[in-house]
């Protein structure tokens, strides 16, 4: 029997309050309006952007709220207007999405900055009518980054759904939704290291571990990874806290004169400023990835500039989610992504257990932690 | 009589203290050493450059001192080892150099910043012995940026000297030293502005007037000059001035979302924030040219960044001196430059009256003065 146009009961992660443990309530989920599409998640991942949110430490609170953002899953039934999904189609929700029509979606510099569907952390309701599909007992639940993952049922505006080959593991290709494309993209489409040339990556979590494996696929010749929180890597790490003087000296001295590239993925301000201070004068590039806090100021002198160093932000890896996704997917399928993806998932829980992720996360053991949503 | 390898007795504007006007002594310059070429300077100008380090607001003091760096000139003697370039020469001085031998010359991404030879505003000496050749009664006068071209005779090291077609005029060409292809290259080389695109320069001396001379060059099809200053500009002009708000929201509400590219040519970090903040999110670039002071620091939210804009600096135009220059000029010869040299000298003083020049340029009169080093 079909749920199309009926309001679906379900289980979602329900965050009631900034820092406090999710609970795991019985949601009901409006069926999708027009442009909009409902999807049944399977798999999501906890990534640190979800964290900051929950965490509130400087964003704007807005509870209760379903969060997650990181998942793939099946579409359940689509609103009106929604022509190029139905019912079935495996896809990937995007927190940040892609209209096909505004000036940025048809710029050809632009990449995903669209100005409809560009991600809005303060916004927890849908577009259409600037209600939430989510409510328990007629309260509503606010939407998070138009994705809220953390629930078995969500609705997705149709700009921010890919739509994947059926032929792909949802639980392995969970993390194609943020964490990776953000860390390879940031890496292969925007650093865009030359073969033979040295990376620094700041953060290794699993955003940082992909630009790392963006820069192993890149050619580099030497990869250097800088985390605050000792990290299994397998090539170069250096540790801040083990030096007296700032990290990025200690990278300049390493490397006669700093690396060609550097790829930020820590959300500090701090290890922004080092990664750009680490790069090369005359060529090195710096790319910021990590989402900053409200009031943080990226500082530095204007002659680390002038010395041509270039600065530069990505954001999903310079990605068009609904052009670009589909094909890394394939691309994945086809093994020619060149990426180890089984790095990336080292823990895994039922939906009862979410929480644990966020312990993980905080507690900066291992990289993503699936979520199984139907366990 | 040749006056090679000899000292010669010539006229020098000495900078004896920070801001004084400069007095006009007759000093001694002794013969080029290995690898130094000895010129005849005959037309200088002033660039914003030379007044900083001559008010020495927040600059290291190093008196007395002959400044200038904007200048033409005839090879008059040449040092050991010096295969490429003869008496008789037509020359431009540099203020950054190129060795063609280090790792910044050889490298396929970088430019202009030489190990050996790139600029250096603190060091008052030659490489070669670490002594000055310029002296008054034995009295050491220190050089600036290895050109000290306020002059008749100077001694640069051969890797700061453009060879330049003995057709080329030395007055006209002067300002292609510096002030031209610092403006000019930072746009057509860096920023790189497409056909139709918007472009914001931010200063309106000469380096400034070249940068919107590179955009008309690239095709752009709005150029808005802001300077604080009240500048004749053929095209769009802001003050900031004029409004109660920061002039990057000007801009933004101007070009509904803000320019494509955006030059700063004023050496004022306020307007270097402004200049990287008045660039369309998801494709502006800024670049930087000018000076910032000793302890400035650029400042802004990393979101800007994040949204995917660039911010570089620009030296020198990203031209390599000795490879590049001679072919502007060339290329000024065969009227292929497109840029309107004839904007740029805007007044003409002989040698005696060289703090005139400096007038000029404090009260912010007109664009390059040109010094008459014969007359
Ligand atoms: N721009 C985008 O599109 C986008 C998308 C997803 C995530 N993000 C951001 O990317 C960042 C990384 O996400 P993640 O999920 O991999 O997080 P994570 O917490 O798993 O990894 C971050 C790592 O950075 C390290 N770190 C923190 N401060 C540091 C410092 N000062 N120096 C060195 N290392 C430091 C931590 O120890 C951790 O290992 C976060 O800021 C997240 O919000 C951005
Ligand atoms: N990077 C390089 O290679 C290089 C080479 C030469 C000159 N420069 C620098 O370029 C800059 C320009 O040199 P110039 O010789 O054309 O100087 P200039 O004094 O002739 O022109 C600078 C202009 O900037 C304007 N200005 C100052 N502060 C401003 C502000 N806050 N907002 C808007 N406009 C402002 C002034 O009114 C002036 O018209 C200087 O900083 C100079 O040191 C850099
Ligand atoms: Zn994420
Ligand atoms: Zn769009
Ligand atoms: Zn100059
Ligand atoms: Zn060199």
């Amino acid at each position: 029997m079909s749920t199309a146009g009926q309001v679906i009961r379900c289980k979602a992660a329900v965050a009631w309050e900034a820092g406090k443990p999710l609970s795991i309530e019985e949601v009901e989920v409006a069926p999708p309006q027009k442009h909009e599409v409902r999807i049944k998640i399977l798999f999501t991942a906890l990534c640190h952007t979800d964290v900051y949110y929950w965490e509130c430490k400087g964003y704007t609170p807005l509870f209760p709220r379903i969060l997650g953002h990181e998942a793939s899953g099946i579409v359940e039934s689509v609103g009106e207007g929604v022509n190029d999904l139905k019912p079935g189609d495996h896809v990937l929700p995007i927190f940040t999405g892609e209209c096909k029509e505004c000036r940025h979606c048809l710029s050809e510099e632009s990449n995903n900055m669209c100005e409809l569907l560009r991600i809005n952390c303060d916004r927890g309701v849908m577009l259409a009518d600037g209600k939430t599909r989510f409510s328990i007992n007629g309260k509503p639940i606010y939407h998070f980054v138009g994705t809220s993952t953390f629930s078995q049922y969500t609705v997705v505006h149709v700009g921010q759904v890919a739509k994947i080959s059926p032929t792909a593991p949802l639980d392995k290709v969970c993390p194609i939704s943020c964490g990776i494309c953000t860390g390879f993209g940031a890496t292969v489409n925007v650093a865009k290291p030359k073969k033979g040339q040295t990376v620094a990556v700041f953060g290794l979590g699993a955003v940082g571990l992909a630009a790392a494996e963006g820069a192993r696929v890149c050619g580099a010749s030497r990869i250097i990874a800088v985390d605050v929180n000792p990290r299994r890597f397998e090539e170069e790490f250096v540790n801040p806290k083990d030096y007296d003087k700032p990290v990025q000296e200690v990278i300049v001295e390493m490397t006669g004169g700093g690396v060609d590239r550097s790829v930020e993925c820590t959300g500090s301000v701090q290890a922004m400023i080092s990664a750009f201070e680490c790069v090369h004068d005359g060529w090195g590039v710096c790319v910021l990835v990590g989402v900053p806090k409200k009031d943080d100021a990226f500082k530095t002198h204007p002659m680390n500039l002038l010395s041509e160093r270039t600065l530069k932000g990505a954001f999903y890896g310079n990605y068009k989610p609904r052009t670009d996704i589909p094909m890394v997917v394939d691309k994945y399928l086809n093994k020619e992504l060149g990426l180890d993806m089984d790095k990336f998932i080292t823990h895994s829980v039922p939906f009862a257990d979410i929480n644990k992720a966020f312990d993980y996360m905080l507690q900066g053991i291992g990289l993503r932690c699936m979520i199984h949503l139907d366990a």
